[in-house]
């Protein structure tokens, strides 16, 4: 890593390239920013290369409710490399490369503590605004000095972005970056829910409902813990052939049901229901039916997606009573510190697979295309990168 | 244990009294009945004691539907002796105290071999009819050779019962029998759910909602489990000072509460929510309040009544994501056979506390009376005693 462009900006702002969300919904703008340098326990990087989330494209339509914040920096999977670093902030140095985490880990509350939680208790509650410790305030600004908003502590559709460290994660530096990035989101989220959440057994059976990035890596994680039948459910039957790469053994598609619900289906297909059914769309319908696709007595229910519509949740009391559960997590159970060194390592050791989730690449200038193409169904995940 | 009346009647019907339930709602009817001799896989037993649960007066209420039967024998917590047995009857013999128990275990099958489940996959999902292995069949008649109706495959409102061999659980003659009429359902069912379901640690905090027998036999459970705070919820103040007996550290009465939601009395009272709430009330309302009392994180909500109305549970779905979940059980988790005799023990270790949960003790004669006692809320478990 040449590490010489970095230390001359130390302690002032940087100029750089980012690309703006000046409105709802319209393509986004490459322009001349100014990031400021890194208060206390926070940390100036450089982005080496970011991806696009759906949930990325959640707040870029966003156009109403105090969440819907413009102009703004998207962006929140990425890999970086320290520029500098505020005061108080240990364990970091220039040059060192860092994943951004939206989910924070402070790791000395009690939760962060706690091997049931990664709901960091001092952290976590305030999940939807920009750097934390000093009051919310923007790091960015345009040519004309005016405020640029943050997304999610991360903001990484910049060459340069300022991260609180309890969203920054060192990560070896043997992992090609385009693969580490991954792990920053989507990934993470589907493998942890697999790993840490549902805790998937060997010769279990899962259903994913929803086969983008996170249901994918449900499937791989749940292949890595060795469960025996994983049931994709997708409205695109191409799926089911990319999900053969991550242990995907069957596929449900629901408009191929006919008068049969999904769940219907999948309780003939497994007798009598999964083990496991995860729910990485975000529709309440959906997770009724994944609910009701698991076995009675221990059947246990994954909630990963956000809710499209805050629609609340509605379950059956009488199939609940029949021994099932329903439990939510956000980035899949995880504490990023301590677990995505170790999904790292098991990329190093040829277990995890990341390559198959990276359909597309472009430079970043290019961003708005990988805009459409996540719209369009047609990638999985498509690497920005900053500097090729 | 007197066995001499029994051999005689082996492999006869025999003539005893039963408390009939004719209409709901209508005071039972104590009158001579016939009961048949078991068939393979059933015990005839001698009723020693029994206890009035909720799920009876729930029974005897139901006036419409595919559930409601009469004339019924309702009645399913109690203690009995062998009679008579019938062929493949393997480890119970003529004079063996026995406990009756309405849900299911064959002990074979993947469910009842699984640490993780306790419905029974062979006969757990007919939950709500006569004898299982024939057809359904009633094995009792009255005096004009019409048909009576069983409950929840126990029926102990009668001096003699048959009982599948999948319903029944040796116990030790140790233990006085009236205390061990209340392992038989409600207070297995809430000692178990703190004990299997939720797995309270040492330290924890809890919220039960409703203080009837399974709500304190919760406090029960999560005493033994080393809770450190347990907070009960209950329309009746008085089952404070009843709770404090099993472990109740504080208590909330929502009539109590003022403006405020009794999850915000509970968030306020722990610093942020319970570890474990358990709703045992059967209203899906509860449950909702139940749900948000719970930490952020890792809060747990175990449901242990049936919905009163069959309404659904409906949650906010931000509140599950927050990696908090949902819980359902029957019987507290436990296993019949495998989990009763480690209750029955645990009660001679003078560890669990059963002696505080009778309030009352009545002759069977006068078991309309344990009716209204129940109705008004002044006890929480009668005894009815067959033979005194
Ligand atoms: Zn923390
Ligand atoms: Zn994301
Ligand atoms: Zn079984
Ligand atoms: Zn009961």
């Amino acid at each position: 890593m040449d590490k010489a462009p970095f230390s001359s900006n130390e302690g002032k702002p940087i100029k750089c390239k980012a690309a703006i969300c000046k409105k709802a919904g319209e393509a986004l703008v490459i322009e001349e920013i100014q990031v400021d340098p890194p208060q206390a326990y926070e940390v100036r990087i450089k982005i080496l290369c970011t991806s696009l989330c759906h949930s990325d494209v959640t707040f870029w339509k966003l156009d109403s409710g105090p969440l819907a914040k413009f102009p703004r920096i998207l962006g929140h999977e990425a890999v970086g490399v320290v520029e500098s670093i505020g005061e108080y902030v240990d364990g970091l140095k220039q040059g060192d490369v860092v994943l951004p985490v939206f989910h924070p880990y402070c790791g000395e509350c009690r939760d962060c503590k706690s091997s049931k939680s990664n709901w960091c208790a001092r952290f976590a509650d305030e999940h939807l605004s920009n750097t934390r410790r000093y009051g919310m305030a923007s790091r960015f600004r345009d040519s004309s000095g005016e405020v640029i908003h943050h997304l999610l502590y991360v903001s990484s559709f910049s060459e340069y972005t300022v991260v609180d460290i309890a969203h920054l994660v060192k990560i070896s530096p043997e992992i090609p970056v385009d693969k580490a990035s991954l792990l920053s989101c989507g990934v993470s989220t589907g493998v942890g829910a697999a790993w840490k959440v549902a805790d998937v057994e060997e010769g279990s059976t899962v259903a994913i409902f929803g086969l983008g990035a996170v249901g994918l890596a449900v499937a791989e994680g749940a292949r890595l813990r060795g469960a025996k039948q994983i049931i994709g459910v997708d409205l695109n039957s191409d799926k089911f052939e990319l999900g053969r790469q991550f242990g995907l053994t069957d596929f449900v598609n629901p408009t191929l049901c006919g008068e049969k619900k999904i769940s219907e289906v999948i309780r003939e297909m497994t007798g009598g229901g999964v083990d496991y059914s995860f729910e990485c769309v975000g529709l309440a319908s959906l997770l009724r039916e994944a609910f009701i696709s698991t076995r009675t007595g221990s059947g246990k229910t994954i909630m990963l997606g956000m809710e499209k519509h805050a629609a609340p949740i509605s379950l059956a009391s009488f199939d609940l009573l029949k021994g099932r559960s329903v439990c939510g997590s956000l980035f899949g159970g995880l504490k990023s510190k301590v677990d995505i060194p170790i999904l790292v390592d098991s990329y190093l050791k040829k277990e995890l697979n990341l390559d198959s989730f990276i359909t597309h690449e472009l430079n970043f200038e290019e961003i708005n295309k990988a805009f459409d193409l996540l719209e369009e169904g047609k990638s999985i995940r498509c690497i920005l990168w900053m500097d090729k």
